[in-house]
């Protein structure tokens, strides 16, 4: 057998992935540690897709997707995101995870830096590295509230560097970045002429904190825009995103996405369609329900005395284990999966600055929240 | 805006999807320039993924696929192409499309060659230069009855050579490759330490001819297998392939999947479940309406006096326009369907090789082929 590439064997595997494949081997395992809603699939979403089915459309579509699905995005764009797009600038993908492969793929030569968030989604630092690229974290520490740090920012920009990775809500902190660290955010990207790729999968999920798209906010068309279908209506296992991308690239578009998945599946795009011209009454009841469980959840963890970040967004918990964790909580959860049957995402599968912390997925039951929760043994009071 | 990464602006755009576009654009065409089975998906295809979405399977999957698809994947392995593998090598991709970029991405950095047929499906040459690799085209010329030419090979390659890429039965030509000859281009491939990627989406689509899988003679695991259940079960637009990998990949594997696309559909995997332990008289019946169609096609074109190559394999035929095409085929095919109002794809968009040639795709109707086949110039006799 010859050699991989040898930028492919660089490629860190998903440390969620890991404890989720270990967990699945285990009995009774009660698993908070992948971004799965618990929810069902909306009743119209499912009608959609089987009528696709029995009528057999099963055929190549464009490249972008079915032009009905197009023009039901630029609408919700405008109406929901502020985002005033034309079709050939919204292209269907195999969820986010594509378009996001898709836009870095786009952006990155061999060699390039693009800069990160630490704590962030694991794909951005897998994905540079199957560009060859570098993923260069900016940390969003505790110390500095979640929030990131110019100063850093300013340091960390070489002139390799390509992109900034901006996620908000933010996976796995739930954080949600105002409009006016967004806007600072855009004037430092303007200023060193970068790319901004602003994921906001869980754009429908906010608690109090409002979203702001950032593409909103930019006026020279350097932002490319992560959606996905995913986590609003419970289908991630659906495979439908979306990719918003600045004026002119149709054609490139066109290409790229022919070379790499020709379309995504046309039933899947009728389901689609109906999620997001349909009833979204599903969608502020799944809202709700994460709400529910998140008051729940924080009330057991005051009551225990651990730490944790509260959400403004998304369905995650971040939550301070440092005080049993020992500098190594990927070995922690590990040991923690094993002995107390909960699976839970380990900080530092997210980026160094993840290290001591855990995220616990709230898109679950009561029951399943109180036994995982539970398990996590408390701080010693010093009383 | 800042400036995509150089490698990406030059990827050649489809010059099939060009005229597909075109084609869609003007009235009363007859479409025979894309790769479509005309026969409608099986009863039993319908109802699985019907039942998929009734029963709410709209989670994600195993980066790989479903269990028992993999399974089924491996015994059909095992059975039809003597290729036997364990599940871990089976993995599940978007159509063979992303099956081949997968391929492409892993062994390919910047700067390495791989070796493509000419004439040969676009998406070979694309894929090389989304991954700033350069396709170095073998040539499977008229004057050598279409076969590689193994003098031709070695002098292509260099110490940069990283793959070569077999397709048999092959899109365009519609020639299937005998084992001798792949015996022959896989020691090629040890000689010099080459991986193969071979495409064989076709493989249920043969005349007369035995379809041999490459994999089958591999004898130290260097050989991708690319297949599809697209063509097969004239299910295009369900986007369900996959990718068979050497032993000893499964990590890297996993890896690269859950960044790309983190995994197929659901739904659409129990659609591909139902397809490949199901009912294959469908298939014999779509093979027997091509055949007839080979057939029809083959009588009208030496009634006119045209010459084609007569395939053995996939649903193609491959036409000579050369007495008509004054050495810019793309252009003419352009100028055949804005006056005939027929589009077949230029030999061209295939490679240099396909100058003069016309690829027409015989998954149609009777009567489109002999309006599409009627309308190419004969050429003058002399006699």
């Amino acid at each position: 057998m010859p050699s991989l590439a040898p930028h492919m064997t660089s490629v860190p595997a998903s440390g969620i992935r890991r404890v989720f494949e270990m967990a699945m081997r285990l009995d009774d395992v009660t698993f908070l540690c992948v971004g799965e809603p618990d929810v069902p699939v909306a009743r119209h979403i499912i009608d959609a897709a089987r009528r696709a089915w029995a009528d057999d459309r099963t055929g190549y579509t464009p490249n972008g997707g079915i032009l009905p699905l197009r023009e039901a995005l630029v609408h919700k764009l405008a109406r929901e995101n502020d985002v005033h797009v034309d079709v050939e600038q919204v292209w269907v993908t195999v969820g986010a995870t594509q378009a996001l492969h898709q836009a870095m793929g786009l952006l990155l030569a061999a060699g390039d830096e693009i800069l990160v968030p630490d704590p962030g989604y694991t794909t951005f630092t897998m994905n540079a590295h199957m560009m060859d690229a570098r993923p260069v974290p900016y940390a969003l520490s505790p110390s500095r509230g979640f929030q990131p740090d110019f100063d850093e920012l300013e340091n960390l920009v070489t002139d390799r560097t390509r992109a900034l990775v901006v996620n908000s809500p933010s996976n796995p902190l739930g954080s949600v970045f105002s409009e006016e660290v967004l806007r600072d955010l855009l004037a430092f990207a303007k200023r060193h002429d970068l790319w901004v790729i602003s994921d906001e999968v869980y754009e429908y999920f906010t608690y109090g904190a409002a979203h702001t798209s950032l593409a909103s906010l930019d006026d020279d068309d350097r932002v490319f825009s992560v959606f996905s279908l995913s986590k609003t209506y419970a289908m991630t296992g659906v495979r439908v995103g979306y990719l918003v991308v600045p004026r002119g690239l149709a054609e490139t578009m066109r290409t790229v996405q022919e070379a790499q998945i020709s379309c995504v599946a046309e039933p899947d795009q009728y389901a689609a369609l109906a999620a997001v011209v349909g009833d979204h009454q599903p969608v502020a009841d799944a809202r709700a329900h994460y709400q529910e469980n998140l008051e729940f959840a924080i009330a057991l963890l005051d009551e225990r005395g651990l730490s944790y970040l509260e959400p403004e967004g998304a369905f995650y918990l971040w939550i301070d284990v440092s005080h049993v964790s020992r500098g190594d909580v990927a070995r922690w959860a590990e040991d923690f999966l094993v002995e107390k049957r909960v699976a839970v995402a380990p900080g530092s599968a997210f980026g160094r600055t993840g290290e001591g912390w855990i995220r616990v997925c709230l898109a679950a039951t009561e029951e399943s929240l109180r036994k995982g929760l539970t398990a996590i043994p408390a701080p010693v009071r010093s009383e």
